[in-house]
């Protein structure tokens, strides 16, 4: 391939619109084009690295046993109804009719397709275990795409089922796929993935981790331990609280506290630490606006997932108005209506006294709350989320560092949802009817292209790892208009070509300041540059875009010394 | 891959919805399952044989300076709006909103996708010409889906687009395009595909063909020259007819026709050839109801979509109602009033005379009709369905065979209608701002799976092409309870894999008609039949799936041997 023949062009001038480099390197350099928010199509650069890193899940996924199959990317609702998520999950889940008005969905995940294609072929426990997988078009209609390829509507997916006779193949098995995301990760050059523990949000579920790259530009929280290896989703992390009762009980007392809303500000205006506080964080059910009101220790805050997954339905902030019951800013535990709103304590709250809370009367605060004696026996359950120098769940140490990631992939262990609703069975070897237990495993493969990109970039381009890169090889002419220096690299290329290389030939009559930085937008992992002054040494100049390399080396080698370059690049990633 | 892990079952019984052999085998050999109508799922071997496919196409348009890309599969509408294709398209094109109420589509082809990619990077004629292609996944909503894998509402397609500074130049890139997909064709099994004229359609453009498999279930007919080359879509073929006019002229006259209402009763009771009538053929204009009669002789039939091409618009047949001012059975071109109908006269028509044809009153029609005398000057304009024995519009002969067959491909000239609409140009050499000229090039993957299917197989099961099947070689472990054919058995497979030979592999223990009809619905090129009879020959049968070879061969030579066949065939079908 020539560089002028590349139909997607290279600029200088980084895009308004983006906010992270990896989108904005990809857009400067011919990668990819937006169609509409959150929609893309990828030029020929970009389809490359796609494919390539589609090629490495797909060997790691066969070498896994895995059976590659196709799902539709339109589904009828009536496969969704089976398992209840048509009606449970929200607008994300596209839904439209056909022209003969029957419900259909696009496929943003595919539990319900997978099962729906083997439940009546997998009868006996002898066909089990087994997995199938399909890299297909998916389609979520987010909120807030944003970042390029890491948040998007539409997005090519790698997703993978696997069926079991028991839990402890599950377990084999999901221990097998997640040494096998390492290896594709690793192999797609950003070994530094690391998993942590998840929330299996709407797929179900006990068991899941998801693979992480850190970067200060993601848009998870992880709380990872310096001390062990402990790890997890800020979601799923566990929060450990150590709660201090020292000193005399003081007796509960009303304060006037006018113009004072925030657990801060009564905290400041009493002299008291947020840690003697009982802060009031309000929410409402989605189903029937219904106020749930979550007490909680003044320095932490609620982990939403976890007082969802509690309650086992949707909430959102809430809106206190007039009327409700309820004074926005002086809400606290002590006369509140708990017949009216659904009233929940955090771990943190166990075991305390002397706490300042709101009053439930405008523009008063009570001090002294002790819940055990002023409100008696309550139910304390975990809703904080972890704290930057929180206490590790695994070693307990005050260890926790929160740190930024991008989801590059997960892993769940999903039970008998899907199969049981859905009734699929097989007949064990004893000839009882059982519902298959299910494993799932997704990898974005647009996402991980720009993750990569992320990981590996300076300020002029991405830095592609061999393994993914649209090509191998760049050959700069940078006197195209001198008939010795076109000759040598028109040789080289067409060398190239004929030993099978992946080479990008740009022979344009440019500066080579423009040559180099359309070279640097692309990222090839290697750089040949001839040019006269090194042909008068008989030398052409080898450098590698990560500038690991760079050596003047005799023409009659040039080609062999690119190779062992990509050689041992290609072999030190695949391990 | 063992075939007792193969996730899709095969079964005997023909499912009662299939009405084509190909759907039938798909649906049998454990290929694919349907999910909705029109929509399916690919088990492995459907998915290996599509991504063999895939693999052709994408080597001949890569060797032909395709750039492969990847378009969205869900569109903004705005973009459709701009061709104007939004409203013009019907109910195949489904359109939705998203959650913010933007109007979408689902891709079912994309022209609009294409032009906005390149519109902003092809600025000046030295980009020009490029082709970029994808193999994406697209929706049509078809109003009858049918036939298995021929005729889906979700489906794969090659899609590829090129632009041109002038239309030599997309003359020449047209023909080499031409040829590639005579070569994919070739390379997947199907060289008996022939190319015929064809309408553009909704795509635009002059000048197009479609590449079509002759079978009698085919859903299209063909027009072909039993003499010469000539070759049509039905649609598109040229209709030539011999008008004669001997004998006198008769006058024109009423004749009451009690109960006649078809223009075959009138010849018969006039006891005229159909040939010496003029037959009325009622629509109606889609956009308002108006009414269009077009008068045509009697034994022709209207070709629709000549008379949409010629009108501009899309009719449907007409109803013909009460005080609507015709008479159904009764139209004729005398006495009908032409203010209040669009009327037009096909060219069989010109120069005749002694025609009957309706009198536009309640059971009379007339006889003696001579248009030239009795109504006037008119246009005579071809619209008349070529037909079987008809003259060929090349030689001349009266050799036209009517044919049935599948498109599996089709290529477009499409002109500026795509570049114009949407508004790009080019300065040209001279400093000229011009429109681009496209032409498009399709293949739709699984109708092609389908069809080679088809085209190849017997009453047991697909007889796949080297090039495309699942497996290159089957080996049959016919008693896998005996220890010797188990083990040679397994040796094989072992050795194969090593080899890294496309091996599946049999080792069930199962009556030999039972494997042996699933080997003919896996339809696998090359068997390898291990027995302990053979075995005490020292030997292995070796048969291939198209019965042409059938040989005992030694136990030491039958991997070279099905190397060998395996590599013959495959370079027979590279050419």
């Amino acid at each position: 391939m020539k560089i002028d023949r590349l139909v997607g062009e290279r600029f200088k001038e980084k895009p308004s619109d983006c906010v992270v480099d990896s989108h904005a390197l990809m857009i400067r350099g011919g990668y990819m084009k937006g169609v509409a928010n959150g929609i893309y199509s990828s030029y020929m650069p970009l389809k490359r690295i796609t494919q390539k890193i589609e090629n490495i899940i797909r060997e790691e996924m066969n070498a896994i046993d895995g059976q590659e199959v196709q799902f539709p990317v339109v589904m009828p609702a009536s496969i969704w109804k089976e398992t209840g998520r048509y009606d449970s999950i929200g607008s994300e889940l596209l839904r439209f009719t056909d022209r003969n008005d029957i419900p259909m969905v696009l496929g943003m995940t595919h539990e319900e397709a997978a099962v729906q294609l083997v439940r009546d072929c997998a009868g006996t426990y002898t066909k089990y275990p087994f997995m199938i997988y399909q890299i297909q078009t998916k389609f979520r209609d987010e909120a807030r795409p944003r970042a390029g390829l890491i948040r998007v509507r539409e997005f090519t997916m790698k997703d993978a089922y696997s069926f079991h006779t028991s839990q402890e193949d599950l377990d084999r098995y999901y221990k097998v796929c997640y040494d096998a995301y390492n290896r594709i990760f690793a192999r797609a050059g950003v070994p530094e993935v690391i998993t942590v523990q998840s929330d299996s949000g709407i797929f179900g579920g006990n068991v899941s981790h998801e693979y992480m790259l850190l970067t200060p530009i993601g848009e998870d929280t992880l709380a990872i331990c310096d001390s062990c290896d402990y790890s997890a989703n800020m979601e799923a992390a566990q929060s450990i609280v150590e709660n201090k009762c020292e000193g005399e009980d003081r007796p509960l007392e009303l304060v006037s506290t006018p113009g004072i809303h925030t657990i801060e500000d009564i905290c400041n205006f009493l002299h008291t630490p947020l840690e003697e506080s009982c802060k009031a964080v309000i929410y409402q059910k989605n189903a029937d606006d219904s106020f749930v009101v979550v007490f909680i220790r003044g320095d932490l805050d609620v982990n939403e997932t976890k007082l969802t997954n509690y309650l086992g339905e949707a909430v959102h902030p809430g809106e206190v108005t007039d009327g409700c019951g309820l004074y926005a800013g002086f809400t606290g535990p002590y006369g509140l209506d708990t017949e009216k709103f659904t009233v929940l304590y955090d771990k943190s709250l166990e075991g305390t006294h002397n706490l300042s809370c709101g009053a439930n009367q405008p523009e008063h605060h009570y001090t002294g709350l002790k819940i055990s004696r002023d409100i008696g026996d309550v139910e304390y359950i975990e809703l904080a989320k972890i704290k930057e120098g929180g206490i590790c769940p695994k070693c307990g140490k005050h260890t926790i560092k929160l740190s930024r990631g991008i989801e590059v992939g997960n892993i769940f262990q999903l039970g008998t949802k899907y199969t049981k609703s859905m009734g699929m069975q097989f007949l064990d070897s004893e000839g009882n009817l059982q519902y298959p237990i299910m494993g799932c495993y997704g990898i974005g493969v647009g996402r991980l292209a720009a993750s990569v990109c992320e990981a590996h970039h300076d300020d002029y381009g991405p830095i592609w790892p061999m393994s993914i890169a649209p090509w191998h090889v760049e050959i700069c002419c940078l006197r195209a208009d001198d008939d010795e220096c076109r000759g040598v690299s028109d040789k080289l290329y067409e060398d190239m070509k004929a030993d099978r290389m992946e080479v990008i030939y740009d022979d344009r009559n440019i500066r080579p300041g423009a040559m180099f930085s359309d070279a640097d937008l692309l990222g090839i992992p290697v750089r040949v540059i001839v040019s006269p002054r090194n042909l008068g040494e008989g030398v052409c100049e080898v450098v590698t875009r990560d500038k690991q390399i760079n050596e003047k080396v005799p023409l009659s080698e040039v080609i062999d010394f690119v190779k062992k370059i990509i050689k041992d690049r290609l072999d030190e990633l695949n391990g």
